[in-house]
C-alpha cells in the first residue's frame, strides 16, 4: 500500500503519518510507502520501516502534482488548503491553493488514465454551510457557504463527486466539524477560542473567551478527524453512492457545557482561568456558523466522533499533555 | 445602459437580443449599447438604433473576455456554454467552457476594480439537482448533480454567490426548467422529444416519443426564459439576499397531460402524428432527471412562468408558428 498525503506538515497531517505509521497498516493491507507533501518540507515520520518521500510541493503547480502522483499511490489524503481567515484575506491565493489547487490533482489522477483509480479521501469542512440554518442539518441541505474558504470546499466537493462518477478517481469528501482540542499556541482564527479556553487553562494560562456562553457548535477531536479520515479510505464506494460528500459527527454544545466538562475533569481552578472579554466581530462571525448538524448518513456509514465534550478535553489531555494537567 | 450577452448566437440569446431591442430598454433604462458575443459571431439586430458589438470569442480566453469587458458594461447575460450532452462525452470541454469560462468573466469583471460591480444574470439549470429526489424540490435542497453539465453550473452558481458577496459583482443565477417547445429541427438531445412531440405534429410531421407517457418534468417556454433573465436584471439585490441562485418557476406536468394539452389545442389528428417508440436509454436518462419544484423564493421575488402547458404550446404557436397551425 503506498499512500500520498498532501498537507502532511499540517496539525492534522501529522496526526494521520504518527497514527499510520503506528498502525503499519491501512484498509488491512500493510504500508510499503508514504508520500507526504506540502507547502513546506514535511518531516519524515521516524520508525517507518517503509520507503518515504517526503517533499516540498505547490499543490496548484500542475508539474508538482503529477510528480506526487507518478508513483501511483493507492490511498490520498487530499489534506491541503490554506485556512479559513487566509482564503477570505487572500481571495486569489485560496481559490489558486483551496480549488485550483484540488482540481490539479484530480486532474493529475485523471490523466494517468484507465487503470488508475485511487481512492482519494478530501478534508471539506462544515464551512460549506452558511446561515440561515434549520434547527438541525440534515444531510440534504444546501451548500450555501458564507465565506470564500467555504465556497472553494463547496466546489471541490462537486468537482469530487464528478470525478468520482466518471470513473477518474473514488473520492469520498468528509466535512470536519470544528476541530478542538488544537495543540500549540493561540492563534487568530476567529475559532481559536473554542481550543484555548480549554487549552490553556489546562497549561496553567489565562485564556479570554469572547463570544456568549450560550453560544452552540459542532466538535470533534483531531484524534476523531484522524479516524474519520481512515475509516473513509475503507468506505465501500457501492455503499456511499454517488453522493460522496458526508457531513461527519461530533458534539454539539454550547461553550457554557463546554466550560462545564472542564469543571468536571479538571477543577474549579482550572475552569477559573477563563476570563470573558466580548469582542463583538468575532461574535457577529461565529453567529454565521452552523451549530447542529444531523450526519445520519455518516452514523449508518459507521463514521464516529466523541460521545462528549468530556471526552474531546480528556482526549486532549491523553494525546497532548501525557495525561498530566496543570492544577 | 450597455448590455453585454455571452451565447448570444443561441436560441436564448437570440430571443433575448430581439426582446432588448424591441422594448429599447432594461429596467427603466434605455438601451444605448449591446456588445453580443459567443463562439461564432452572433448577427446584428436589425431596427436597433444604439451602438452593436457583436465578435466571435471563446469564453475561456481571459484575453477575449477582458476585451468584452472593457467597454464596462452595466448588465450582463451570462448564457455562454456547451450543453449537457457535449460537456458529458467531452469532458475537458466542458470544464473549459462551462466553468473556466465563467470564471475568466468573473475575473475579468473583478479586475476592472472596485468601482465597477456589474447587475450579472447567470443562466444555471435544474440539472445541479441530481435523484434521489423529494416529491417538490424546495428551495433548500442540496446540489448533488449526475452530469459534468449539472456539477459545472453548481459550481458557478458557488463562485457567483461568493464573487456577489465580496463585492466582485452583483450576480443572480436562474435555474432554469427544461425549456419547450424549442423551435428548428430535431437535435439529439436526450430531452429533444419534449419538445419533439409538440414541434413536429404542429408542422405536420411525426414524433417519436421515447419515454413512458407517466413521466413527469418542469417546463418553462423560451418567451419566459428570457422573461426570467429581464426580470433577474431589475431583482433588488437586498431582496435577494446571499442566497443569489434560485430555482426558476415552471410547469410540471407528465407527457401524458403534455400530449391532452396538444390535443385540447390543435386536434385529434395532430395529436395522432405522436409515435411511441421506447428507448430504454433514454428512458434511464430521464429518470434521473427532477419532475417537480417548489420555487418559493423565485414566486416570491415575482419570477413567473406559465400557467399551464397549454399556455406553453401557444407561445409556440404564436412566437414560431405565427399563429397558423398545420391541421
Amino acid at each position: 500500500m503506498h499512500i500520498l498525503i498532501t498537507g502532511a506538515a499540517g496539525m492534522i497531517g501529522r496526526k494521520l503519518t504518527t497514527r499510520l505509521v503506528a498502525e503499519g497498516a491501512l484498509n488491512g493491507r500493510p504500508i510499503e510507502k508514504l508520500t507526504l507533501i506540502d507547502v513546506v518540507a514535511p518531516q519524515k515520520p521516524e520508525k517507518f520501516s517503509g520507503k518515504v518521500e517526503a517533499a516540498a510541493a505547490d499543490i496548484a503547480d500542475p508539474a508538482a502534482v503529477r510528480a506526487a502522483i507518478a508513483g501511483r499511490p493507492e490511498a490520498i489524503f487530499h489534506l491541503a488548503g490554506v485556512v479559513s481567515g487566509e482564503a477570505e484575506v487572500d481571495f486569489g491565493k485560496g481559490m489558486r491553493v483551496n480549488l485550483d489547487g484540488s482540481r490539479a490533482l484530480f486532474e493529475a489522477i485523471r490523466a494517468v488514465g484507465e487503470d488508475y483509480r485511487p481512492r482519494l479521501v478530501f478534508t471539506s469542512s462544515i464551512a460549506v454551510f452558511g446561515a440561515p440554518f434549520p434547527p438541525a442539518i440534515g444531510d440534504e441541505f444546501h451548500l450555501t457557504p458564507l465565506t470564500s474558504y467555504g465556497t472553494q470546499k463547496a466546489a471541490v466537493e462537486l468537482l469530487l463527486a464528478d470525478y468520482t462518477r466518471r470513473g477518474f478517481l473514488d473520492g469520498v469528501g468528509i466535512r470536519l466539524p470544528s476541530i478542538v482540542v488544537r495543540p500549540g499556541r493561540p492563534n487568530k482564527a476567529a475559532s481559536g477560542f473554542f481550543s484555548s479556553i480549554i487549552r490553556e487553562p489546562l497549561n496553567g494560562e489565562e485564556a479570554v473567551l469572547p463570544v456568549a456562553d450560550s453560544v452552540l457548535h459542532w466538535h470533534a477531536s483531531p484524534r476523531a478527524a484522524v479516524g474519520f479520515l481512515i475509516h473513509a479510505a475503507g468506505l465501500d464506494a457501492g455503499k456511499l453512492g454517488p453522493r460522496v460528500n458526508l457531513t461527519m459527527p461530533g458534539v454539539c454544545c454550547t461553550v457554557a457545557e463546554q466550560i462545564a466538562a472542564l469543571r468536571r475533569i479538571a477543577g474549579d481552578r482550572v475552569a477559573s482561568r477563563i476570563r470573558r472579554e466580548p469582542d463583538p466581530l468575532v461574535a457577529r462571525i461565529v453567529a454565521g456558523w452552523p451549530s447542529r448538524f444531523d450526519p445520519a448518513r455518516a452514523l449508518a456509514l459507521g463514521f464516529r466522533a466523541e460521545a462528549s465534550f468530556d471526552d474531546i478535553i480528556r482526549v486532549h489531555i491523553a494525546d497532548e499533555l501525557g495525561g498530566k494537567i496543570a492544577a
